[in-house]
């Protein structure tokens, strides 16, 4: 039951770069099976005329928490400590677990309407967001949040998230990865056990590292060492690892990651909003290390539109350097896309055959994309999202015609509320 | 014929900072008559119902190039000197007049669509951008762009300017100033002309100060003073003066601009996307100085969406500083409307009875805006443009639930895809 995106303005990877030209898409299954040429046996199912669209990767946040956007514009202006440990944590301590399930879902109808089809989660309620994803038709990477501390706990915890991942192993949009919390949150000798269940299990690491600038003094006050120091050498970094923030990150720190394939997800916005400054982007790409890029979860950034955070990380580094070809909209499109599925190891993040179908489509009539001139240019400086019309993950539909095909809006909406209020947050 | 705004959650002036709550919104004329009670005799003749809406005074795009829209992304990642000389100097050498009109509409287009209701534009095709603002419903300023060098060509700019004020002087949503460019392109002499003009008609200026850092090199070369001391020893901040950039000013630039009661604007996106770094807004408010807030043209933007610049103007200084409390969401409301109200001497830019009714609608089921949990923080952290439903100007609806009533957006498209291919940009 083949779909075939007719006559797309489509963005193709071009080497290291993309290439737009006119195309026609076959989808078959999950996949991506042809471009411009029907496989042999392709049976059309479905025919999208495309001929006013622009047909994009699906872009990939490559760090969030979907479980926080009932927090959205709760403690905003405050310091990183005082939104934290003050403001978030209280709050999460009041969630009941279906909190997080509706919440997950608020963030997915807000990411699939601006074009995302894939998110790495980090994440502390067992099951929801599993439940959410296999409803709402997204690809994620699920990732139990672990912090170190009480040994029964942190036993518990991994437990839970190895379970997790077993009774969700039919879902193939779903894969698993420990999250353990911070440097600032787990000590060494749990780092190094989650280290030894993830080597041991296959699974991937997703942490956070020098977040702020406190997080590093107190690092240094008592470990003497950096944050990405006390990580390699809790053994984290022996398998594969996904690193949000880095922001305060030495060149030895950038060359560590780099000798270890430790991909960085960068959240500008997230990052400004709590006071803690920008990613080192540039330095990180010219010492080799593949940075992705993420939006943080709904109480810190306050959205969940990688559109808008595109258009801050082509912009801010060109601020702060003073370079104009400073993260080029070009290398923003990949840090969006295929560096995030190669940081996850997830055969998309591109258009080309044999990849997984996660395609986006935009309308070309939309104002910001008229005249369109350059479509690269375009997604990180003039687009904000409202242009997208229609969303496949996996092959299948999930929004067409800027309607959502597998998550009632309106019950989300009235759930959300209702959780706001007992919350005292409405 | 009264519009009655019924039951909107409303963000209303308290003080120097914004409150929200549920308001009815009587209109009649062009003009803002009441809040929740209606004047003696008005008489409703459309009644909107905003029990699902935000509603929020029209944002203010204090300085862009309206004409510049086909020239959306293409020329990325270029220095300002090679950008502006190199690219877009070569290419609006062959616009003509007309060019202007409909790449105008077309920047209204998208600022209406993301709720700018008011713009201050500098232009160099007599009469275009007028016509174009006649037909669209928008309020705008319209500053001549006046370019000091040869005499005869100075005098016939500057009288240009006179008679397109006199032609559309019936307009009232239109009011008219000098633009002198910058101070790189005008002459002391022809600043002091152009000021003395500006006195003797009772007109303000509009003009580029302080953009890059070639610019304050120069200038400190060339007449050995900084270019805000440059124009102001031109005369130019005897009269009302809004400078846009003002990026490379020292403390006592920042002392000279408060003292003279010079209004700045901020283009962000403008100026990171051209390596010329960030405007000292921080220090420029602590000054003392009215700051307000504007795109850019779509040439160096890459957009006309002022939801993105207060993103953008909300984070950035966050990030420079390390302070998060640095250009709060209610700061930045302040301005995207009242702030450039005042420097643009408009009675606009805030919900209150007695100003003009420029006021925008937004819907309150947009994901973005879901759970909206503080109104003003949502503006400027969680909103993109997409979720303005209404948008009514000078009292007449111009927006209708996304439908512009005022422009014909195919025809508009059509026109710039045959300037377009006639430039070679297609």
């Amino acid at each position: 039951m083949g779909i075939l995106i007719k006559g797309a303005l489509a963005v193709l990877p071009d080497g290291a770069a993309h290439a737009t030209g006119r195309h026609d898409i076959y989808v078959d299954g999950t996949d991506i099976v042809g471009i411009d040429e029907a496989p042999q046996g392709f049976v059309c199912s479905q025919t999208i005329d495309a001929s006013n669209r622009l047909a994009i990767p699906g872009l990939i946040n490559a760090h969030t928490h979907t479980y926080m956007s009932m927090m959205r514009n709760v403690a905003d202006d405050l310091s990183f400590a005082d939104w934290l440990f003050g403001t978030i944590e209280p709050i999460e301590d009041r969630l009941e677990p279906e909190d997080a399930y509706w919440a997950s879902l608020l963030s997915q109808i807000e990411m699939i309407k601006s074009g995302t089809t894939c998110f790495n989660d980090m994440q502390m309620h067992i099951g929801q967001t599993t439940r959410a994803v296999r409803e709402s038709g997204m690809r994620a990477v699920i990732c139990r949040g672990l912090v170190g501390g009480e040994y029964d706990l942190d036993e518990r915890r991994i437990r839970e998230a190895l379970e997790e991942r077993d009774a969700f192993a039919n879902c193939d949009r779903l894969t698993f990865r420990l999250g353990p919390h911070a440097p600032y949150s787990c000590g060494p000798d749990y780092l190094r056990g989650v280290a030894e269940v993830a080597k041991r299990e296959g699974m991937g690491i997703h942490i956070h590292i020098a977040e702020s600038q406190t997080e590093t003094d107190n690092m240094w006050a008592d470990h003497h060492c950096t944050p990405v120091e006390y990580v390699r050498d809790a053994g984290i970094f022996d398998v594969p690892t996904i690193a949000a923030h880095c922001i305060r990150v030495s060149e030895s720190d950038r060359a560590i990651l780099a000798e270890h394939g430790v991909s960085v997800v960068t959240n500008p916005a997230s990052n400004m909003k709590l006071g803690n400054g920008f990613a080192p982007v540039p330095e990180l790409v010219e010492a080799g290390v593949n940075v992705c890029l993420g939006t943080d979860g709904a109480a810190s950034n306050n959205a969940q539109n990688m559109f808008r955070e595109m258009s801050l990380l082509a912009l801010i580094h060109k601020g702060t350097h003073d370079v104009p070809q400073c993260v080029s909209a070009d290398e923003t499109l990949a840090m969006a896309t295929r560096n995030a599925a190669r940081a996850l190891d997830l055969p998309t993040g591109s258009i080309e055959v044999g990849k997984k179908a996660d395609l986006v489509l935009l309308d070309l009539d939309a104002p910001s994309l008229t005249p369109l001139n350059n479509a690269v240019a375009a997604l990180s400086y003039s687009a904000n999202g409202s242009e997208v019309t229609d969303v496949i993950i996996d092959g299948k539909v999930v929004l067409q015609d800027r309607t959502l095909l597998t998550i009632d809006e309106e019950r989300v909406r009235h759930e959300i509320a209702r959780i706001c209020t007992r919350l005292g947050l409405a």
